[in-house]
């Protein structure tokens, strides 16, 4: 007998392949339109058939934030690859070495002199140069360097040293920082044209100002991540809607002890405490009167109105607050065709912490 | 060579044996002073070996809180399993029975009638009766039943199912709310013996509470999870020291952006976004000025203190807010041993989400 969304066990996660497809259409003929080349972040789906189906659409290569996601991304066939984080330690480097000798292309970025030093070690005598991206901080307040200028100077130090090669600038604005990111990114490519350094990629990423266009005469390269599955989070930004949603946790009611609170079988062990900033733990599709009000390791409390009560056993789709992270925490998921077909799949990359 | 601190990869999970087989001991001690069975929840640490560590210092059993752990905890084992869901749907009922066979004692609770009819389907033609408690709602606000009134209808529906044995009472407080629970068990137990029902067994649980004894003389059981790792919340309620907290997380500084801002290597993906009610994602062990004031899925957003600064590179000791969910976020973990030695091990039940 096939599985049926009534019939598996929950809570599981259900992707509808038919509105994660269309959402990497949308995005990649959105980047096409603008000219700005499309990597997406495989951060959010961790599987190697998306991170296939997004270059297929057209994507550049794709965007990942840990060498062990790179290294199952690399295994599955996905050749060009940009790692978005300061890598660090003799192993961790000793590992990318053996990965940049398995692909096409790799790139990783650096914000620090101690962070370039260490990659030249362990590229100087590679048979083709590894490409660095500096990292700027123009507003998240995370990782980069803060000043055009600083910028720079760590450009130059990439372009001196052996085993490397000045990749361009890449950021992660605050977001709805765009604006803000460009011009930091414009000040800095100035700078670097003013010093006779080629910058060859300007990169931005974020699905929440995916849309936003006006960093795009700066920007040759756009990474998102979410925009495949969305989440409650990006409704409530308005950057799309529930129907856009490809990703949703399916639950069960395992408790009403009250008329107006219900109990289901999915807590903070899949749909994960991240708020982003919202009140509540994700949005019961077909049912807006509900509140997901709180969330223990298994049990995720309901406030329901009592003149719409749940049943026991009932079923319900919820789109989490943040996908991403529901990602990481299903070692397999269901993925839905458009016939309503279930087929259950591991989640590649999921779990690679280092 | 052998693994060290120093030469592991970062981020990394890493539990002090020593820490938490003190921990161990320390509440088997209170439980046999106080007169109460001990029945620790392996959700925290989800390591047949400390299962059977507590076990073998006295523990009556184990408790779990999804089928999918008990099983795990089954084939390593384990023989004594109290599940305290409501276990619901054909699947999880079959497998619910065939985990019954292997075992020398299975329970589960049950907070309504519908959960009991499903239980005594399946039940029905069993070699021999499960135990099932009924679940009080004493102040926590999840599941269970609202009154002791409640509690002996639901006691009679258990004893008249075929195939089931009324186990007893069970609750999980609110949070400093044990007074409050014993009310209720008391008088629920008192309902219970003057309709002719024996009640063998009262079960209350909580790292929170365990030291405190107001409830003792209506309980005769105590589940509790988090005290064998420890963690932040913990510390921060007074329950214990940072010296108890035996599981800690392993970070790299990977970013040093402003004198007052460092990053490392520890983000959501590994502390999880819980705050139980804190500010801050988790302790800096040694570093009490610093904040760790943001978390992204791979980044730890640290202030610190510009007149100690850290160095790219440097590791730190973090104490998570909450050390039940991290356990889940690593498939591997290091024990350290009591001389500093270091062994990798799965984590036999993480992921196990039904």
């Amino acid at each position: 007998m096939p599985d049926t969304i009534d019939s598996i066990e929950t809570p599981a996660f259900v992707v509808s392949e038919t509105i994660a497809r269309r959402n990497i259409r949308a995005l990649q003929d959105h980047c096409d339109r603008v000219g700005l080349r499309l990597r997406p972040h495989i951060k959010t789906h961790k599987l190697i058939r998306f991170a296939k189906a997004q270059v297929a659409a057209g994507a550049k290569g794709i965007t990942c934030q840990k060498i062990g996601e790179a290294e199952v991304m690399a295994e599955g066939g996905l050749d060009d690859i940009l790692i978005t984080y300061n890598i660090l330690g003799s192993a961790k480097l000793a590992r990318l070495r053996a990965l940049s000798d398995r692909l096409t292309r790799l790139a990783v970025t650096a914000d620090g002199q101690a962070v370039v030093t260490g990659l030249s070690a362990a590229f100087a005598d590679a048979p083709r140069p590894l490409d660095v991206l500096v990292e700027c901080d123009t507003g998240g307040r995370r990782c980069g360097v803060q000043t055009p200028e600083e910028a720079l100077a760590l450009a130059r130090g990439i372009a001196a040293s052996p085993g490397l090669r000045f990749g361009g600038l890449m950021t992660y604005p605050a977001a709805g920082g765009a604006r803000e990111a460009a011009g930091f990114l414009r000040a800095a490519r100035g700078l670097l044209r003013e010093n006779g350094l080629d910058c060859p990629t300007v990169t931005s990423g974020g699905t929440p100002d995916m849309w936003a266009s006006e960093a795009a005469d700066i920007l040759t390269e756009y990474r998102a991540g979410t925009y495949i599955y969305n989440d409650r989070s990006l409704v409530k930004r308005g950057t799309c809607g529930w129907e856009d949603c490809a990703g949703q946790v399916l639950a069960t009611v395992v408790s009403m002890p009250t008329p107006d609170r219900a109990v289901i079988d999915a807590g903070s062990k899949v749909l994960s405490s991240d708020l982003l900033g919202l009140t509540g733990h994700g949005h019961v599709m077909g049912h807006p009167e509900i509140q997901i009000t709180g969330l223990s390791e298994e049990h995720g409390v309901l406030a329901v109105d009592p003149a719409r009560p749940l049943q026991i056993g009932q079923r319900l789709r919820i789109v989490p607050n943040h996908v991403c992270v529901v990602s990481n925490l299903f070692d397999r998921i269901w993925i839905e065709g458009a016939d309503g077909s279930l087929e259950q799949v591991p989640v590649d990359a999921r779990g690679r912490v280092t």
